[in-house]
Parts: C-alpha cells; structure tokens; sequence
C-alpha cells in the first residue's frame, strides 16, 4: 500500500475571547499500515458543533480541555482504505468520534457501520447524530412538553434547535423558535412549522416573545444564553423545565458581562415558579441511540421532519466555519465536506 | 358567651427593603359567636417563617401579596374555645393556616386535630410541620443524597437547615452546615452531629467551605443565596442536585446587587456539570406529609432527630422576633408563643 498522510487541524494557543486563526496551525503526519485490528479510513464529512469552543479553554468543560500542540475533537463519516479487521473491508462507511483530519488509523471497535442506502451518509453527524439525539433525549428526559404547553428554543434553524421544535410540535406542543434575522426565521415558520419564528437581533425581541407565548412557556431549550434567556425567564409558568445544553452566545466571553448580577433574581424565579433547570450532555443518554435512530427513521422517511445543511469544502474551510457558527451565520447543521 | 376580641397584625405598606414597623399595623376586631360548621379558636403558639417576607411584595411569589390592610398569614396551633360543629370540642388543640392574630373563627374542615400527648404542641409548627415537611420533601424528591455523598446547607442551626443536616446524615452522607458565629456552629456540631459547620461570616468562608468539601459538594439545599451560593457553586460536583428552598439573603434586596453579572457563569456552571436545579414549595408535597409525621415521630421518639426553639412571647413581639429571623438573629425554629 502507498503511505497515508494524515493533514490535522491542532490548538495552537487557547482562544482569548474570540478565537482567531492563529490559535490553530496545521499537521501532517504519515499513518503506518494498520496493525492487527486496526482499520485505515479516509474523512468524507466532519461535523462541526459549538460544544468544541468549550473543549478550546484550559477549565473544567465537559470534558478535559484539548491539551495545546493536540488536535481537536469531532465526529467524522469516513471510509475504509485498509483494514486489518475482519468487521470491516474496504469502501465501508462508518462513522467515528475522531478529530479535525482528513485521514486516520483507529481501532475497529472505536468504529460504528452505516448503511449508505438509508439515506445521506452525513446525516449521520446531523439529524441522525448527535444533534438529533440531543434534541430527542433533552426533551424527552427533561423538557417533556405536553399537548398544549408552549416549548421555546433559540438557534431555531440551527442542528438541534429545528429538531427540538419539530419534535416538540409532534408531541402538539405550540413552539416558538428565535432565529437571527428574516430568511431563517421565514424558514422556521415555513419550512419547519414552527408557531412562530422572532428575530433575535429586533431591538424589541422580548415584546415579540412575550405576545408569540400568550398563555408564557413551559418549556424553554436553552442552547444560546444571553439576552434571549433573560427574555425567557419572566415569562416562564410555574413548573417550566429548562433543559440547558448550551449558551453560545456567552462562550466567548472572557470576563463576566458588567452588573447589575442577575443571578440572584434567577435563583428567585427558579424558587417562586418551581422551576427545574438541568443541565445535560448527550453521552449521558447514550443509551437511548437505537431507539432514537428508529423514530427518527421514521420521521425523515414519512416527512414529519425536515432538516438543513450548511456545508463548507475542504480541511481549510474549518476554521472560518467554525467561526461563522460561533457567530450563528451558519445557516442548518454545519458540515465540512472533504470527499464523496 | 362572652364577646371575642380579635387582635391582628395587618400589612400597613410594602416594605421598601428591610421592614419597619411602619409597614405594620395592629387591628382589633368583635368577632362573632360560631355558626354552624365553624369553630372559634384562641392562638396558643404562631410560627415566623421567612417566605413571608415574599408574601409582603406585590410581585408574584409562591401565592399572591398580601393586600394592603390585610392580614399577614402564619401557621398557628389554637386551642378551641367554643365550636358548633361535632368534629371539635372545647380544649382541642389544632393546627391552622391562619394569620398574625390572638383569636380566630374558622370553618372546621380547615383544622387539623392536635394529639397534644405526642409531645410539645408547638413542634407542630416547626420539627413536625411545615418546616419538617420541606425539609423532608426536599431531600426525597430533589436532593436524594447518597451514603457517602457530601450535602451543604446553610441557615444550618435553622428550623429547615437542621432538619435537612440530620437526615442527611441518618442516610450516611457527609454533611456540611453553615450558620452565623461560632455559636450556632458549635451547636450545629455537637448537638446535631453535622461533620463540619462553617461561620458565614467568616472573611474566609469560601476556602474554609472547600477544605471542608475534600470531595466536592453532591447536593447543596439552598435555604439563603447569596454569597453561600457563589461558594458553593464552584464546588458542585457533575450531577449535583440543588433544591432551591428559599434565598432568605436577597429577600430584602431591593434591586439586583451591582455587577459583574454572574448569571451567564452560572448557566455555564449547570450546563457543563449536568447540574439540576429545582425550586419548590412544601405545598406541592403535601401528599407526603402522614408519611412524613409518621417518620419523624419516630426519629423523635429515639433520638435521632434534634431540634432547638427560638421563643418569642406575645403578639407585640411578632414584627421584632420576624425582622431578627431575617437577619439570622434567631437561634432555632421560630415561634411566637401567646398562650399556654
């Protein structure tokens, strides 16, 4: 066989604030043959999510922070080249939690198959992945909406947003989705069917969510933090549930924002409404991935779910990708293409 | 029968900040011989509990503020003067959610007939009331410590904190109080048996706190906010459980403390350690309380459970022993005693 260049994307430097394309540098590096067991694959899409800002700082995130001169974090479709395992041959399809590369060696048991013929491999990072999985076990452990209740989610066009209130109007909740500016919100509305769709950036933002929730919201997905949060906690009934799976927009912050702090007024309401705020990750509900890759089957082959990729071409193309995402001008779940 | 005198302690005006006694003022009113169904009764004993400092703001609290010229509600233990209905006699001793008043007229089925063979009637009001109950519920039903674990409560010599300390530690958890000066703190220690009990006080109370958590916090009860909250915060360990029980150190705030803003901290915070945070007020466990008495009686009658009364003596002492209760004054549950 020919030698197999790896080319990475590492953490140069921790992001201060903002990160900048000089806190990442590139890497190659030549993949021996596969050992017994082990499998030789080639990157076809990789999927980029905001969880990766937090693994860029050296605090307690998740998980331990990416060490600096190490390469990032992120799930990838890939195929065989070579395979020195007996589960798999060449020109199979898997997909594998792996790192910013565009070639990699990995255990075969690290690797999981697709079959090709169920639909678009790269659904596999997005709808079928772990956004999707995020969106249907945040609800279903703890946002929970009923017939009737009103669920509300930022990022509403984003991976996981569109899938929460497409799943939660299944369930027949009323959802209102927040998205930045007119083309994603007429999407929301039109294409996802969301009740409502309000411009995050409408200097009156919390009037129009206050008149979308008349009877206010039970369920509030928090994936942005920030003003829309604040928007969202007066409104809240007694009883919400606020599953917290991120809050991007305050990711970049490098110091607190300035006062008054709110904090104690949170902690008030969280008391005064019985409200439940749990924060969650998705590999805490690994279990539930059979069962949520058959309902969501389900709904993408009957058309009760709809969903949209924002895709950028080539290893170079991740960084300033990245970035768009962390400053929502992705437009649907972000991937990276690499190769067919 | 001779007439009944009625004297009530009514809400004169929203208190700006910390109460005066300008915000209160003393009503006498006749009240009526029974009539059929209804029971007159003389206040023996009446608990100060600090959610009433919610109910006295026009804002939306647990229940809605008490209107002006009203009176100020409390639970009470009554003894029954005369009554006109066949469930009440003469000398029985209830229980009744009632208001800051002497003497009082009350529909039967409101009472809640007193054994006052079981012990002091008064426990009623704190170790075997409400008090208990939250203390109780709170533990069951969101903090759920484990053996092993480590639970922090402030207000630990309190009427909630106490309770909540010694039976965490019947479950075999590490339990770690804190409470104001070193009194409290040596009775929190040697009588009640908590593993440690810090002064809130303290310059140091923050690293005092961690070198006593060597293992982190796995629930937190919180009963006051406020800076015992900033503490605890960095300390939680992933999947620790806050019940939010009350913030008794923010209730006279009256606008949110100067910045930073720690909100979007602790956001980050209950995202990245699956933190659940669950406001609650007793009164959504109510369902529990025969489970509950029969426990404590229990853990009263073997020792188990201790408990410490903080007296006050006549309804003139009620705004004095409420404002000192606020300021962490108080030593104990307390109560108001107005007749034997």
């Amino acid at each position: 066989m020919t030698q197999t260049i790896a080319r990475s994307i590492l953490l140069a430097a921790r992001p201060k604030g903002w990160p900048t394309a000089d806190d990442f540098r590139v890497s190659d590096t030549q993949l021996p043959a596969p050992a017994p067991g082990e499998v030789l694959l080639q990157s076809l899409w990789l999927s980029l999510d905001p969880y990766m800002r937090g693994r860029m700082a050296a605090g307690a995130s998740y998980a331990p922070g990416v060490e600096i001169g190490q390469p990032l974090p992120c799930e990838a479709v890939a195929r065989v080249l070579h395979s020195a395992d007996p589960g798999f041959k060449p020109g199979d399809i898997v997909v594998v939690h792996d790192f910013w590369r565009d070639h990699m060696l990995r255990r075969a048991g690290d690797l999981r198959q697709l079959d090709p013929a169920l639909g678009p491999v790269q659904t596999a990072l997005g709808v079928l992945g772990m956004p999707g999985l995020t969106a249907y076990t945040g609800l279903k452990h703890i946002g929970q909406p009923k017939a009737g209740e009103t669920l509300v989610v930022a990022a509403a066009s984003g991976a996981v947003g569109a899938l929460v209130g497409q799943m939660a109007k299944l369930g027949g909740a009323r959802v209102v989705g927040l998205a930045g500016g007119p083309d994603k919100c007429a999407y929301v509305t039109e294409a996802l069917g969301f009740d409502a769709c309000i411009d995050r950036n409408a200097p009156d933002m919390a009037s129009q969510l206050a008149a979308a929730c008349p009877k206010g919201i039970d369920v509030y997905f928090e994936l942005v933090g920030g003003t829309v949060w604040q928007a969202v906690l007066p409104l809240l009934n007694p009883f919400a549930r606020v599953p917290v799976c991120g809050t991007i927009a305050t990711y970049n912050d490098v110091v607190p924002p300035p006062g008054p702090d709110l904090s104690a007024v949170l902690m008030r309401t969280v008391l005064v409404k019985s409200l439940v705020l749990r924060g969650f990750i998705v590999s805490e509900f690994a279990a539930d991935a059979p069962e949520f890759r058959r309902q969501m089957a389900q709904w993408l082959a009957s058309g009760a779910i709809r969903y949209r990729e924002d895709v950028s071409h080539g290893l170079d193309q991740m960084i300033p990708a990245f970035l768009g995402m962390l400053g929502g001008k992705n437009f649907g779940k972000t991937l990276i293409h690499l190769a067919d």
